[in-house]
C-alpha cells in the first residue's frame, strides 16, 4: 500500500479547473442566490450530463450508460479484467439547492483522473467515475435509485410508477432520457449484469458543520446513519368551508396536524440525535373554501442507532392512527436504510492520503445519506468529505472554496492511485 | 304587487331543458364521480360561456360583456330607460366542485326569461341574466370579483397581479378571455359606468342540509354570514433533514403546524356556528429530505354576527406571531365582508311565489357567501335556495334533482315578472 504520493499528481489536479467547471455546472438550473435547481431525469439534467460528456471525451475516457440511466466515464487500468475502483456521486439537485451538493462528487472524479492521465501515472485497475442516477429523491422519491438499482438492493423497475408533483413517471421520464442518449454506449447493471467493484469512493460536501467548526480540511467519513422514510396520507372529505358546521367535517388538514403533532412527541430526543422532518405537503383539493379531503405529507427519519431507527419507526403508522379523529390514515414505508459503517480500508487510505499531503483530518459518521450507503455490501467502501460553510446544504448559499474543494480532489486522486494499483 | 302568478308562465318553465343544459354545462370540465373542474377563465369557462350564448341568441336576448368579464343576457322590457331587474350566478366551480353550484343560477335566469317570452308577457323593466367572472376564488383568490367590481366595492384593475398556481395573472388571463370575445358588444361596468339596478335576485343550491333535513321546497334566503379570508406566511430556513439538528432547525412546517393549533383553539365555538378553515397549504421547496423554508396557508373564517368576526378575526395575526418558535410569519387579510342583511322587498317577493304555487319555504341566511352580498348596498336584494343532498356542495357528490330545481326556476320566474312589472 503506497504511504507516498507521487508530486506530479498533485501538482496536475488544478483548483481553477474543477472551479470553473463547478460553475459552468452551476448554470443549469441556476436559482436566485447562487443556488440550483436541477432535477434528476429533466433536459437541465440531461444538459449537465452532456457537458459532463464534453470533458470527458477529449481525455480519452470511454462513455456508458446503464439501464437506470447511471453514467459512466472509464479509465483503463493496465490489468485486462481487473476489477475497477468507482468514484463518482450524483449530478441533480434539491429544488431549492446548492452548487456543490453531489455535483463536486462527479467534477473531483473526473479531476483526479485528468491529473492521473496528464501525470502520466498508469493503474493496474481501470478508474470508473459515475454520476448515479436521482440521489436526492426530490422528483422522484425515495432517493439513490440509481446506486440502489446498481447494487440489485431493488429491481431496475421497481419505481417505474412513482410520479412527481405533475403526475409524471420516473419510468417514463428515464426512457425518454435514455432514448435522447441512444448515440452513447449501453453497459450492464451494476453487480446484476456484471463482478462488483474493487472499491467505491465518494467525494462529497459535508452538509453539516463540524469540519469547518472544528478546523479541518478533510472528513474521514467511517459510516452513514440510518434512514427510514414514509408516506402519510390523510383521507377526510371535502365540503363547504362557509356552510358545512366544524362539528360534521371530516377535515384532513385537522387530522394531519393531530397526527404530525402527535408524531413530534414520539420523536422526541433531548439527546439531539435523531432527524425527524415533515417537509413535503400536498392538499387536495387545495382551495381555501373547500374544506381538505386529502393530506399526504413525507416522514424523513434518520437515526445513527439501529434500534432506535427500528423501535421509533414502527411506531410511526400507530400513531398516525390514534391521532385521527374523524379521517382514516395510511402508512407507507418508502424506504428503508439501517445504519452503514464502512470497512476500514478506504477510510485507512483516506486518512493517510489526506495527511501525507499535510492536510488535517477528522474521522465522522455521515448524518446526510448517500450512495455510498448501497455500495457497503459489493465491496470496501469510503468518503472523502470537505467543509461546509455554515453547514449550510440543500440550500443556494451552500457554500466550499476553492482551495477547499481541491485539497479533497487531491486527496481522492492519491487514493485512487493507491486503491487502483493494489 | 302582483300576488297571482299567470299560469302560463309556469307551464312554460321545462324541467327537461333546464336539465339537460345544466348536463351540457357539466360536461365542460367533467371529473370523475359527476363532478365538474371548471376554473374561471380557463379554455373550459370560455367555452361554457359560448355554449350560454349559443342558448341566449336564438331567444333574442342581446349578449354583452363588461371590462372584468361579467357577461349579461338581456331581455327587453316594454318602458325605455327603466331600471332592469338582474339575475344570475356565476359559471366557474371549485377544482373538485359540483353540477350545480353556480351555474344552475345562471341557466336558471335564461329558463325563466325564456319562459317569460315563450308564454307572451312582457315585463315593464328589462331582465338582465349574469354571469359573474370569478365568484369561487379557487383560482384567484379572493372570489366575487366580478361581483365586487360591478358594485364599484373595489376597483376594476385591483387583482391583476394576482397568480394563480401556475404564476398565471389575473390580469393576463382576463385579457386573454376578452380578447377571444371580440365579437361580443362590451358595455359599461355596473354601477361605476352606470346606474343601479332595481334590484337583484339569485337562485341557488342551499350548499347545507336544513331544506332537505326539515323538508321545504324553497329557502327564502334573508341575508349571508359575514367572511373574512386571511393568507398566512411562515418565514423559516431550509436545512439538509439528515444532517442538521432539530434544535438548529427554523422549520416553517413545524412553526405552521403550532399557529394553526393557537388558532383552533382561538377559533373554538362550542354553538358550532363559527367556521374556521384552513385548506390550502403550499411549501417550500416541498421536498421531503429539505427542511421547509417557507409555508403558506389560507384562512377561511365566517360568522353570522359581526361582533365574532370583527374580534376573533383582529386576533389571528397576533395569535400566529405568538405561536412562532424559530419563525417569523406574515398575516395579509385578502377579503373582508361583513354580514349581510337583505332588505324585505325581494324575500317578500320570494317567499309570495313560492307559496302561490304550493312550495313550502323556509326564511334563513346563507352560510356561503355569494355574489348577492355585493348587490345589498346597490338595491333591493335576494336568494332562492333548493335543497342540496346530503347538505355536500363543493364536491362531485353534490345533487339537486330535476324537480327540486324546476320548482326553483319557476319561483324565479314568477318573482322576475313581479319585480320587472313594478
Amino acid at each position: 500500500m503506497g504511504t507516498t504520493v507521487a508530486p506530479n499528481l498533485l501538482g496536475a489536479v488544478s483548483e481553477a479547473r474543477q472551479w470553473d467547471r463547478l460553475m459552468q455546472m452551476a448554470k443549469l438550473g441556476a436559482i436566485p442566490g447562487d443556488g440550483v435547481n436541477r432535477a434528476c431525469l429533466t433536459e437541465l439534467d440531461r444538459q449537465a450530463r452532456r457537458l459532463l460528456i464534453s470533458w470527458a471525451k477529449p481525455l480519452g475516457l470511454s462513455v456508458s450508460v446503464d439501464a437506470i440511466g447511471n453514467l459512466f466515464l472509464r479509465h483503463e487500468g493496465t490489468e485486462r479484467g481487473a476489477a475497477p475502483v468507482l468514484t463518482g456521486s450524483h449530478m441533480d439537485s434539491q429544488p431549492s439547492g446548492g452548487r456543490f451538493d453531489g455535483i463536486w462528487g462527479v467534477v473531483a472524479g473526473l479531476e483526479a483522473v485528468q491529473a492521473l492521465r496528464q501525470a502520466g501515472i498508469a493503474t493496474r485497475r481501470p478508474i470508473e467515475v459515475v454520476a448515479w442516477t436521482n440521489e436526492e429523491g426530490g422528483r422522484f422519491a425515495p432517493g439513490c435509485m440509481g446506486s440502489m438499482a446498481y447494487a440489485g438492493y431493488r429491481p431496475r423497475d421497481a419505481w417505474d410508477g412513482v410520479t412527481d408533483a405533475e403526475g409524471l413517471t420516473f419510468g417514463a421520464e428515464l426512457a425518454k432520457l435514455l432514448a435522447s442518449e441512444r448515440d452513447i454506449p449501453r453497459r450492464g447493471l451494476g453487480v446484476v449484469d456484471g463482478p462488483a467493484p474493487f472499491a467505491y469512493v465518494e467525494c462529497h460536501i459535508e452538509q453539516g458543520p463540524r469540519l469547518e467548526a472544528e478546523g479541518f480540511d478533510i472528513g474521514v467519513v467511517t459510516g452513514i446513519q440510518g434512514s427510514r422514510w414514509f408516506v402519510v396520507e390523510v383521507h377526510g372529505r371535502s365540503d363547504h368551508a362557509g356552510t358545512t358546521p366544524l362539528s360534521l367535517r371530516k377535515d384532513a388538514v385537522q387530522d394531519a396536524i393531530r397526527a404530525i403533532t402527535a408524531l413530534n412527541a414520539l420523536m422526541h430526543d433531548p439527546a439531539d440525535l435523531l432527524r425527524f422532518t415533515v417537509a413535503r405537503i400536498e392538499v387536495s383539493p387545495n382551495s381555501s373554501n373547500s374544506v381538505a379531503e386529502r393530506v399526504r405529507f413525507t416522514i424523513d427519519f434518520r437515526h445513527p442507532e439501529k434500534e432506535v431507527l427500528l423501535e421509533r419507526g414502527d411506531a410511526i403508522g400507530r400513531t398516525v392512527a390514534a391521532a385521527m379523529t374523524t379521517c382514516t390514515a395510511t402508512v407507507t414505508e418508502r424506504f428503508h436504510a439501517l445504519p452503514a459503517a464502512f470497512a476500514p480500508d478506504v477510510p485507512d487510505a483516506v486518512e493517510r492520503a489526506a495527511r501525507a499531503q499535510g492536510l488535517s483530518t477528522l474521522r465522522m459518521s455521515s448524518g446526510a445519506f448517500h450512495d455510498a450507503q448501497f455500495m457497503v455490501p459489493l465491496c470496501p467502501t469510503g468518503m472523502i468529505f470537505v467543509p461546509s460553510r455554515g453547514g449550510v446544504s440543500h440550500h443556494p448559499s451552500e457554500y466550499t472554496s476553492p482551495p477547499q474543494l481541491a485539497a479533497g480532489t487531491r486527496t481522492l486522486a492519491a487514493v485512487l492511485e493507491d486503491l487502483a494499483n493494489r
